[in-house]
């Protein structure tokens, strides 16, 4: 094949690959539920003139590029369509250039998260976006998908840390975005265009990145209640109250019983616990303390039946470990299905409510999860993978619940994607205007659809 | 003529302006430098309807949009093109709700920023977005520059307090962008696409913006710097020690000189003073004054002569209004043209130092005041608007502090727009392939060119 060899030519033998029992390995991302097909081949570019050379060999040979970091996505983006090329990033993976004194980084796409985490600490810096799956993913993974994580309560998404990037267009031309100042407006923000796009538009080959100073050590409190409705209620009384809390957790029943099984602890939430919440104040011991304080009342006058703050900062990391663990614990039941809706904030119990509802009518655990200070809930469907039955109903719920939530006023995705499995619901959501102009960007952008086709929406 | 008729069917009489003893006063906003035009016609819709009634019209007859707020812009981007519609959105001025519980409120574009700021702080509440000419400027216009202010250094720019929007588009269509919750990640960025492009993409006719809860009152540190140069190593160690002031501005010595004749008050600075710098922190009392004793230790030890800390709301204020009445104040010598560099923080001192090689260059006394706390500075050249001698300079110096600025790694434009006055700096900045896609976009959302042809750059 003519394409291949051209590939190879460029990139060199060993950063091309053909044999289908290794590529098979780059074919999906952790979305069960998303159709992927098989690719003709997959390269690891190691620089931006590589990915140029990809991208121009692939445009004059009419063959689509789907680009991938390191597949820990949820929404099937990366998802490989047949006869395409794997595009993967993670051999850029150099941080270029830390500028402490301006507060920014330079990376390549490649850097795992917590390598940009553990880089920039070294320089009292924080880069605050931080997915379940920040071990892993990459940070050209979060910037395509504007991924968030527990962060964003206090310290926003992925975009809101971004200054600028580099994207390799599909005609391979590279286009610089942004800039490494704190402010700027010169032109369109294409910054923030390309941040989110799911690798529909091009392929980001480097990012200048926003860092803050290094937060205080976080204190902890946790709040049990009785009824996720006494739950809902805590976190609206802590927005109404004007506190910022540096992380805000909850987790239900289902969750909390299949995090004690997995750890074999016990979240001290008691028998008749319906919800945790878990709080973190990270502007020190003293004002921290403090803010707990003020939430802890804020709890029980919500009918928390138990609330506990803590300073000792082990006894937090428990405490979010346990939440973080959720996903894996509910492997004790069967493979899982985890959605992605983000509501009102004042919407929370209701959308809880509403996914007891229809675990009810599926017959299917389902455990919810999620970020309840800024509302987005990851409601997690368990399910049999052996039984089709159990699968579809597992689909049918997956569905139920983008319908609650859109309905409640939210987002059929707050930090997932759109990607290839929540397609038909982008339209129901943004409407046609929307999809119009989506599509003719798109078009603006790759004229013979290159990148990622199919993947968000189709031309 | 056909258009104004019917223009003058779909508002209302009173609603289409066509004498241009009246129209003359919507030709242009606030940059002295920038080319206007004579309007067709100056239109003042009073709802979405006829926002859409009259994209519909003028398309159909092939006549441009100009769209305008208040016209505090610094940039020409709401002058007039010759035979245009003025398109003035002051008459939009609802705020449509607050929800306090989720943060957010929904309001029309000719919103004064003020009257927003009052209204939230009612319920608790904080809208950041602070331009200078915060007491008569429109919300519309900020959007449509992503206006900064004094308030960036903490809590960014306009962009970051926008969840999402209404736009009438080319056709007429009505585009509705983002959402109401804290988080979303359905399809394209279009929200921030459309803030800060400047009246060439839509109409924007109505807003979700994000609340924050309502800061303490601040409290106010003043220095006082025999050079820059040390004025300039404070603000370095303030960002390096990982202090987020709420405000952090900077005034050198023919600011300060300006405001103390034109207030006729002494600042405080001493007579060999070079520069002066105003920080506030928000925290409440205790805390905000322990973080000005760091600033302060800081500001020092980089060799002020005169430090003092407040918590005193009032004198904060009356700092304040001395740092805003700056521009007001220049206008004692002549008139003033006022520039928008944005450099990385570790460079200011270079800048201001650039400045003073520029006004003994050009003759002409140069001002140098701005945000230190983010480097966005505005230094701003006074001249004599009967010399077209002076006028000549002035636009020159103007040219070469941009190319000074953007020399230190900066940008040509913080906060106030490309407009119709650095179109040409605009490629400079962000080179040919960044221009291309500007066309490309512009090309896609509005093929006629119908909304502010020529601003920002030509098609």
């Amino acid at each position: 094949m003519a394409l291949v060899e051209e590939l190879r030519a460029a990139l060199g033998p060993n950063a091309v690959l053909t044999d289908t029992d290794v590529t098979s390995a780059y074919q999906r991302d952790m979305m069960p539920l998303a159709p992927f097909g098989t690719p003709l081949a997959v390269v690891l570019p190691t620089g931006t003139e590589q990915v140029q050379a990809v991208v121009r060999a692939c445009a004059a040979a009419g063959v689509p590029i789907v680009p991938r970091g390191a597949g820990s996505g949820l929404s099937g983006a990366a998802n490989a369509v047949d006869g395409c090329v794997v595009l993967v990033t993670t051999k850029m993976n150099a941080i270029v250039e830390i500028d402490a004194d301006n507060r920014l980084a330079v990376v390549e796409p490649g850097v795992v998260n917590l390598d940009l985490r553990g880089a920039v600490e070294k320089n009292g810096l924080f880069y605050p976006p931080d997915p379940s799956s920040y071990d892993w993913c990459t940070i050209g993974g979060n910037l395509s998908t504007n991924a968030g994580g527990l962060c964003c309560v206090k310290y926003g998404v992925t975009t809101d840390s971004v200054l600028g990037l580099e994207v390799v267009l599909a005609d391979g031309e590279l286009l610089k975005t942004g800039r490494r100042t704190v402010k700027g407006v010169a032109g369109y923000d294409l910054t923030k265009l390309f941040i989110g796009s799911e690798g529909t538009l091009g392929v980001i080959t480097r990012a200048t990145l926003a860092l803050r100073p290094l937060p205080q050590a976080p204190v902890t409190l946790v709040a049990a209640f009785t009824s996720t409705e006494a739950a809902g209620a805590a976190v609206s009384a802590v927005v109404r109250e004007g506190l910022v809390p540096s992380l805000m957790e909850i987790m239900d029943r289902t969750s909390i019983e299949a995090v004690e099984l997995y750890l074999k602890t016990e979240l001290g939430a008691g028998p008749g616990c319906a919800a945790l919440l878990i709080c973190q104040s990270d502007t020190g011991v003293e004002t921290g303390m403090r803010e707990l304080a003020v939430i802890e009342e804020l709890c029980r006058n919500a009918g928390a039946e138990l609330v506990y703050a803590t300073e000792d900062v082990s006894e937090g990391r428990d405490l979010l470990t346990a939440r973080r663990a959720v996903l894996t614990a509910l492997e004790v039941y069967g493979a899982w299905l985890t959605d992605d809706v983000c509501v009102p904030r004042t919407r929370i119990a209701e959308l809880i409510a509403g996914c007891e509802r229809v675990s009810a009518e599926v017959g299917l655990r389902i455990a919810v999860v999620g970020h309840a200070g800024d509302g987005n809930m990851h409601p997690t469907i368990v399910y049999d993978p052996a039984s089709e039955d159990e699968f579809a109903r597992a689909r049918k719920a997956f569905d139920d619940i983008l319908a609650i939530g859109l309905g409640l006023g939210g987002t059929v995705t707050g930090e997932h994607g759109i990607g290839k499995i929540k397609r038909e619901w982008l339209e129901r959501e943004i409407g046609p205007v929307g999809l119009r102009v989506h599509r003719e960007i798109k078009r603006a952008l790759d004229p013979g659809n290159l990148f990622n086709p199919g993947s968000m929406f189709s031309l």
